[in-house]
């Protein structure tokens, strides 16, 4: 069984839902330093979330620090009567490993074990640095994980020559996709007032529908923008709308509505912030409105990584990924401020979802990609 | 204590809550008889809807029979802690007649009888006819009261020349409006399906949302109408609507919404619910609509019966009641189908409401004003 095999059933076996850490980070430290990684842990608290526990290791004290970036923690296993395994038993069945986290993304991590061992072993005098960037906060809040970390990091004097993020990129195969940048998200909660009455006497009452439909009409009316090279068009859907009353001679005294726009480079959460409030200035009347900018978007132009990634991927697997910027967050935004960043993992079809699995053939050879671009980052300086 | 008075006590003092009776029409019977009508008691059930107690009661075998029409059945009493007196026990207080049903309506049925009263005690030589339609179904469905019983009515050979219904129409005070005609009314519930999905995939998802807010736009743009001399223009009211979603980002799977469309007679129910229907057949995509047209509108042209009300009015209370088509339904809507119609009855202010009731002077006034609408209607044929 091979390293990162292991690591992955021992990581999955600690059942660490966020906020929990269950002791993953212990499992992930001890295989660190063993190899000589020098292990910082770091609980942050506060910003209203929960306490988390993350770890910042390093091999090496000069020349570039490449970086491995992830997270220990997992989501609910959900309806445990749903799967047909243990999601904590790290169990593997007909060439697959099972477990919530075997996809995201705890099997990513031990891949990047088993490739720094494999790019070791190819380099026994390798004399820059990796680091490893871990996270126990990545599918909650993510107030006091990698944001935070990375912070420490550079208040310590750590510099990041490069950062790959293990998240699982692929939408079907292994060599399909990586991720060199991410859409930003913003979203917003409406509730527009008016005066309750009787549906015969309009005059009476104020209905404050018509103005909510007004205001969603004018924001799903937009077309943001036609999308860029990287990046597919930016998208509002308006998620939920209530009034809530089921008294059909009643007019309602409010509604409320909310909505979440994906957004790419030629936007900024601020703008769009202050659109969304001049729209509603304009046409909701009495209202009150929230807004959350989740992130903005960004993009890590395809260069070395992007390319270091592809070569690894297309030599191991004989496919060449595409350069995407689809999908949700990740903590990729974060550490785009500090350095460059693209993101590669496994497959993400089972993710989340009940009977989550790896193939141990992808393990493998994702471990091979990992070394590979360690070699083709080190080499080619 | 005046006639009037003291059977709307007795008339409050049976709890008579659509379905139940109570006993009221037994009081209403026991009256109506002593003073020579022929009374016929009808239990309609069926149409999904509670069995009903009704009452036709005519005095007289010929000439011209002048009909009024009323219902005592009543609203709940609701939260009995915020009453101050018994909302059943008909006390009078201050010169104010308490208890639910003081306005809506036993207090103007009691008036139809002290009008009566006082009518032939003035002719004692009258050799017409006066009838009562009274149901016990007005409140609720109104599926098994004056519909049917018109219906059965009319199937024994009965006719009505003209028909008073006794339900408050003046706002503030007495002799302010009487009621010729009602707007119609139809409510529409129209639930639009899409495909649940990730708010950052939108191709993987259909949002049901947008097709609804172009639904509602376009039945919310529409000026039906400007108003007729008789009716306020046609009205639409979006009541609610509902996706219900809380997850900021999941495209819903689907979103409700319900309408009611006030109409004068410019427009029939058939007509806005086939426009409703090419509405959503253009722009919702898959729904589900279900539409209930609860009556068509009607008018009784300013005729006789509203001119000798007015009259009337004006000569008990020194003022002129404007002739009105504004407020909710009545069961008019079912009578003007077979004669002139017209309603005149209490101050509503307090109706459906904590504490209902009706000014003792007001009581007197109004069973002088009927008294003197069968008068005008007799006397100058």
């Amino acid at each position: 069984m091979s390293v990162a095999l292991e690591l992955a059933q021992s990581l999955i076996r600690c059942p660490s839902v966020t906020p929990a850490d269950a002791g993953a980070l212990d499992v992930l430290q001890q295989a660190l330093e063993a190899r000589g990684f020098d292990c910082k842990r770091k609980v942050f608290d506060g910003n209203g979330s929960d306490a988390i526990d993350n770890l910042y290791a390093r091999l090496g004290t000069k020349g570039r620090n490449f970086c491995f970036a992830g997270h220990t923690d997992v989501v609910p296993a959900g309806d445990r009567d749903a799967w047909t395994v243990d999601p904590f038993g790290g169990e593997v069945q007909d060439g697959r490993l099972f477990g919530r986290g075997a996809v995201d993304m705890k099997t990513g991590i031990a891949c990047f074990v088993g490739g720094v061992d494999a790019f070791l072993a190819a380099h026994p005098d390798f004399d820059e640095s990796i680091s490893f960037l871990i996270t126990g906060d990545e599918e909650a809040d993510a107030f006091n994980g990698t944001v935070r970390l990375i912070e420490w990091c550079d208040q310590q004097g750590e510099k990041f020559d490069t950062c790959l993020v293990g998240e699982p990129t692929n939408p079907k195969y292994l060599g399909e996709m990586m991720k060199i940048g991410r859409r930003g998200s913003i979203t917003g909660w409406l509730t527009i007032y008016g005066a309750q009455g009787h549906v015969a006497y309009p005059h009476l009452a104020d209905n404050p529908v018509p103005r909510m439909i007004k205001v969603l009409d004018v924001l799903n009316s937009r077309k943001l923008d036609q999308g860029t090279d990287h990046f597919q068009p930016s998208n509002l859907e308006v998620t939920t709308v209530d009034a809530g009353n089921s008294a059909t001679n009643v007019v309602p005294a409010k509604v409320s509505a909310a909505f979440n726009i994906r957004f790419n480079d030629l936007h900024t959460g601020v703008d769009l912030e202050k659109w969304i409030k001049d729209v509603c200035a304009e046409h909701a009347g009495a209202h009150e409105l929230r807004v959350k900018i989740s992130g903005d978007a960004f993009l890590s132009t395809p260069g070395k990584l992007a390319n270091l990634i592809a070569d690894a991927a297309q030599k191991v697997t004989g496919k060449r990924p595409e350069m995407s910027t689809t999908g949700g967050t990740s903590d990729a935004r974060f550490i785009q401020k500090y350095c460059e960043v693209a993101e590669f993992g496994l497959v993400g079809q089972s993710m989340h979802k009940v009977d989550e699995h790896a193939m141990v053939e992808d393990i493998e050879n994702l471990s091979k990609i990992y070394s590979e671009v360690l070699s083709g980052y080190f080499n080619h300086s």
